[in-house]
């Protein structure tokens, strides 16, 4: 473990090296989304907010990531198709591009691969990949822009979770209050933030986060101290390996904008970031931090909300008389 | 009904008399939404998406009013907490301003008194005013917001379903093609929406839809000269008064953006517009029209499609630790 952190301090150290000057430290600063394809982005956009990608025509990628509430449901764990109780805590797709893999397992390797796994799920989105393609394919203003975006007349899923991860690349929250700090700004951050921080570092949580995303590059052990105690049947990467080692070991979640997106851990089962910092410094750290030090690294952890993503409520294309219908409710007999 | 729909041509018709100049027509433009107080707007597009006001945490009145759908979504009926089955269709939010009531049968006086409906019914949002009210209270943001807004420390659901009002008010949708040449615009609709137009005259559906919204300001019976076949059980205002005369008589709807707000009908089961008009002809006027004449009005309707609401999705105030917890799914024991 100490390895896999050393490497990802070394790792982050040589990206911050491209970026603009700033403190020599084992965060680095959001960097603004660049979009360079702006009509994909606004195609992604539209099928991130439709929610005829799903069975019932209700569930949409924002239904559980949010876009109001810091990319996430702030729910244990989400609401599927006919309300079924999702397994897992909702991951905000905020700065999830810099993740090294996707899901808590990071059993997708990308944001295109991750697209594609809630609309076919049958406990999330219930549908299909082609049933979701048809749909697309009986609107002419979709056949348009995939024409426009992709140059072909024929959608296949790949286009589809293509345009929504280039849109969710784009939703990346730069100039917290942290960056403005790390980029020469004293005042930017509290002294109660400033002392969180070093807190933060001393007793060892960036050896975990850090990078710019606070995280989401590497995977590590639930548990190292004390165990984790939950109901929540998640096994982690284990669940991929079949390895015992693995067990309870997952990707380290970001810290950006932590402070939106509660309820905290993979089974969703603490609401307050107070009680999150508690737990993690006593279970991966062995510390037993004090009401002040959490009061500190809570100020800190809370400097790490950026700019949110902005944009139009995107408008969707209606439907025609080709397309297939939802399918909300099942009929046991007609 | 005569009586009726001659009242509501002699009331359009001196609103449109304040109007621009523009053709002597039973339907007016629509006018862009006046924001006098933009603070208010604010909260309530922020209440309007927050699905904090519902049981689940998971549910807003941009659920069933999705104002990238035309403010509906386009489902038969609607799904509640729990993925309860609606019991009649969702109404457009757009434009409803206009409504001379509100719901499918008239049983709130204005937006502010539907507004309190789903939050508290427990097929919708399954939640109580108090509760939603408690939610709010326990975040600073709103409680400031609602300070600035309306001069209270003490929010109440009057101050909530206001604001959400006040927000649904601005949801008008001008300059619509076939406004556009009610202004003059010649070239702003096809021949067909055209000769479209002139038979929705002709045959008489400005009886019932007329003015600014092209429907909303009557009550009437469904199913004249045919009966109305349905499975739905929605007895129409006859649910209220329990007058056997009332069964079946529904708000007439407005046909702005109707191209956006399939399915059609209290029940939801026409899906295809061309099917509706056949459908409204036949029972209600008592005339079988050809498959040009379906085709025209078609296009007539599909012209009454307006500018949509236009704004950045709106940034939700965070939880604290105060804020009492969403109930996604009921646990039978703990």
């Amino acid at each position: 473990m100490l390895k896999l952190s050393v490497l990802a301090l070394t790792v982050s150290m040589s990206v911050a090296a491209f970026a603009a000057p700033q403190k020599n430290e084992p965060i680095q600063p959001i960097e603004p989304a660049v979009v360079t394809d702006a009509a994909k982005v606004e195609l992604g956009k539209q099928l991130f907010f439709d929610p005829r990608l799903s069975k019932s025509g209700f569930i949409s990628c924002n239904s559980c990531h949010n876009l109001s509430m810091g990319g996430s449901d702030n729910l244990p764990s989400s609401i599927g198709h006919n309300w079924q109780e999702g397994p897992i805590n909702s991951p905000t797709v905020l700065n999830s591009s810099l993740n090294l893999a996707q899901f808590w397992d990071g059993r997708a390797a990308d944001l295109q691969e991750q697209a594609g796994g809630p609309i076919a799920n049958p406990m999330e989105m219930g549908f299909t990949h082609d049933l979701a393609v048809g749909v697309l394919a009986s609107i002419p203003q979709y056949v348009q822009s995939f024409q426009d975006v992709y140059n072909t007349d024929t959608i296949t899923i790949n286009e589809v979770t293509d345009a929504i991860a280039e849109f969710e690349k784009t939703l990346v929250t730069p100039n917290a209050p942290f960056d403005q700090w790390l980029q020469g700004n004293d005042d930017a951050i509290s002294a109660d933030a400033k002392a969180g921080y070093k807190l933060f570092k001393e007793v060892g949580c960036t050896a975990c986060h850090n990078g710019p995303a606070v995280g989401g590059n590497s995977f590590q052990k639930m548990g190292l101290f004390e165990e984790y105690v939950t109901d929540n049947p998640a096994e982690g990467v284990a669940g991929l390996t079949g390895d015992d080692l693995d067990r309870f070991k997952f990707k380290v979640p970001t810290l950006r904008n932590v402070e939106l997106t509660y309820p905290y851990f993979h089974d969703g089962a603490y609401w307050n970031l107070e009680e999150a910092v508690d737990v993690m410094a006593r279970l991966q750290l062995g510390r037993k931090l004090d009401e002040e030090q959490i009061s500190q690294m809570t100020a800190f952890l809370k400097s790490l909300t950026g700019e949110q993503p902005s944009f139009a409520v995107p408008m969707l294309p209606p439907s025609t008389a080709a397309t297939p219908r939802p399918v909300p409710f099942e009929k046991l007999a007609e």
